[in-house]
């Protein structure tokens, strides 16, 4: 953990909401906060209190906030807390959130024992649930970034090629999923051959939102194999309109599984950073799932480690995904190909909320299935 | 074809050589073309001339005029050609070039037959050439566009995990390796929703690159099972600094051999993109290859219609790669693997030079090898 004087002394009930984003009030994109039930027009606020770094909250994403750094974002925490106890803040009533910063690479993990081995059993009936490099390192791919939005915007089941009877046929997706998870936005560049180590990961990443990849099961298995997913994901990845600082997360961080086991030195962490958070998996209204964030294999951490061992650099933006949340129990599954075990998946018109409440609220991600076109 | 009356009418002289880039003449980044011999400095001869769109040559990346579109882009090709001919413009020397674009999302193809099956021979001996899917739809998977750099930048040999004797370890790559490709540059965005067909390919794509996808052959092996490359590519991938545009290569238009083929309608092209252009492949000074882009399966139309076929959107600066070009000739093949099957591959201080010559020259992609750190 990081020492006493660098750690954020908020109260309770501001640990239990505490997020940045963007909100589109009065017709123009503005940087606003998430305190406790409040939302605050942060870039008013600067203006008035004559904030030191007033440019980092008057942009139209929070781009500028995320490249600056781990002090700054302390001192930009302080503040907001600050006024958020002053009453005389404007506050914002019912905004609608943009997509609160610009993504630059989106990757995509696979984090999750039990996902890995569900998903193993279900596809692969009969081969080896763990892939032979699955525990000596994260497994993960590139995802399309471009096709990342926000929360609320609905997704187009999207066509594919897909075997059938008649031959492989363009067709719209009969098998589309979802997967709960959480993904972390990195703030700080890093370098072109200059790996970040597990220790570095909060000097890196500014916070989190929770993500549905959206997955089109049938297209997916078909064009995967040599290159991995493509057209089965590229159509659309939903995030949570707020981003939580990675400084709220202090009260819940845990070792993940993959500490109490034999790991390169690159994997090793000094301080945990793996997620005692419950997710919500719901599907028109009912919830049908809660996948425990501590169950995890690997730590968020430990992603931003290997992503980077090879000197590939981080940038501004870049999201990384810890891929499908999955427990133990049938009902801690973050997909429905293994909540429902392939039998059944997504009609037009549900509608998928992700959210994760207890210690700490990170939102909700949400998103109702339009018909193919 | 596009008709005779929206074709540029270049010189035979001008169109070998017609391209453009951004020079950091003068300590600051400035948009210039590459026509015949000499380097033109766009900004000032845009603003000398009262060129109407000026502020599309002002800016310090070619991004705002790939995102203007066709119309301006065949207004600024004639005008470009225009200056060229006038002695009084002002021309650059010896000049320093910069990545000419914002890469937006880098997506890589598996687009030749021929490596297709080298590789599975080398790889998976035994087993069937080409996958089962491989003929239906152009293979593609989305690749790390924070690491696409400029020609000359050297590449930092990469550290990964890989197999060993006593394990997997971390280690530098023994299996350092280039793929000699073409990098296909969006300039006009589409919608969410709304798939590219074959013939909007050049509605939305402004020029093309050479591409030098370096890859770590041994890291890549062993953690591409089931999500595809990773960190064997995510380290590095280098492209010429010159753009030619899409009306430069209209004299090696050509169909590719999947129009022989029987093909679902969204990958059938009315009019042919397949381009007669041989790459060239040196090491150290010898040219090992001369891989034939003519022979590749898909056309880059067809590449862009699968790429949206989902719904996916394109952005401006999204570089759509071909995979690795190789022809049915041992000496004609793109990648070191297949050239020296597997036995060999670069060591520090080794020089790799891509180039394409004869009827469309698009310059060249050079790149040193670094010792890992």
């Amino acid at each position: 953990m990081r020492g006493p004087g660098l750690r954020l002394e908020l109260e309770p009930a501001l640990t239990a909401t505490f997020a940045y984003g963007v909100s589109a009030a009065g017709g123009s994109a503005r940087v606003c906060a998430r305190v406790g039930d409040r939302i605050l027009d942060l870039a008013d606020a600067a203006k008035r209190r004559g904030f030191g770094q007033v440019d980092l909250l008057t942009a139209p994403t929070l781009d500028p906030l995320l490249a600056a750094g781990p002090d700054v974002w302390r001192a930009t925490h302080a503040a907001v807390r600050e006024w958020a106890a002053d009453d005389d803040v404007r506050s914002l009533a019912d905004v609608d959130l943009l997509l609160p910063f610009t993504v630059a690479d989106y990757v995509d993990f696979y984090a999750s024992e039990h996902h890995a081995r569900n998903v193993s059993r279900i596809l692969r009936p009969g081969q080896p649930e763990l892939r032979e490099n699955w525990r000596h390192q994260p497994i993960g791919y590139h995802g399309r970034a471009g096709t990342v939005v926000v929360s609320g915007t609905s997704v187009r089941r999207p066509r594919g090629p897909v075997p059938t009877e008649g031959g492989v046929q363009l067709r719209a997706t009969a098998r589309l999923d979802v997967e709960a998870e959480m993904g972390f936005v990195v703030g700080v560049p890093s370098a072109l051959g200059s790996p970040v180590s597990v220790d570095e990961f909060a000097d890196h990443v500014f916070g989190v939102v929770l993500l549905n990849d959206w997955s089109a099961r049938d297209i997916q298995a078909w064009e995967s194999v040599p290159l991995g997913p493509f057209l089965g994901k590229s159509f659309l990845t939903s995030v949570s309109p707020w981003v939580v600082p990675l400084d709220a997360l202090d009260a819940v961080r845990i070792r993940s599984p993959s500490a109490d086991t034999d790991l390169p030195a690159y994997l090793v962490e000094t301080a945990p950073w793996g997620l005692d958070i419950d997710l919500e998996l719901e599907v028109n209204g009912e919830v049908v799932s809660r996948p425990p964030y501590r169950a995890m294999h690997w730590s968020p951490a430990q992603l931003l480690a290997h992503l980077t061992v090879n000197g590939a650099s981080l940038r501004t933006g870049d999201l990384v995904a810890s891929g499908t949340v999955s427990g133990a129990a049938p009902d801690q599954v973050g997909s429905l190909l293994e909540r429902w075990a392939g039998e059944r998946f997504l009609a037009d018109g549900d509608e998928v909320v992700i959210r994760a409440g207890g210690a700490v609220d990170l939102g909700e991600v949400r998103g109702t299935v339009a018909p193919a076109r």
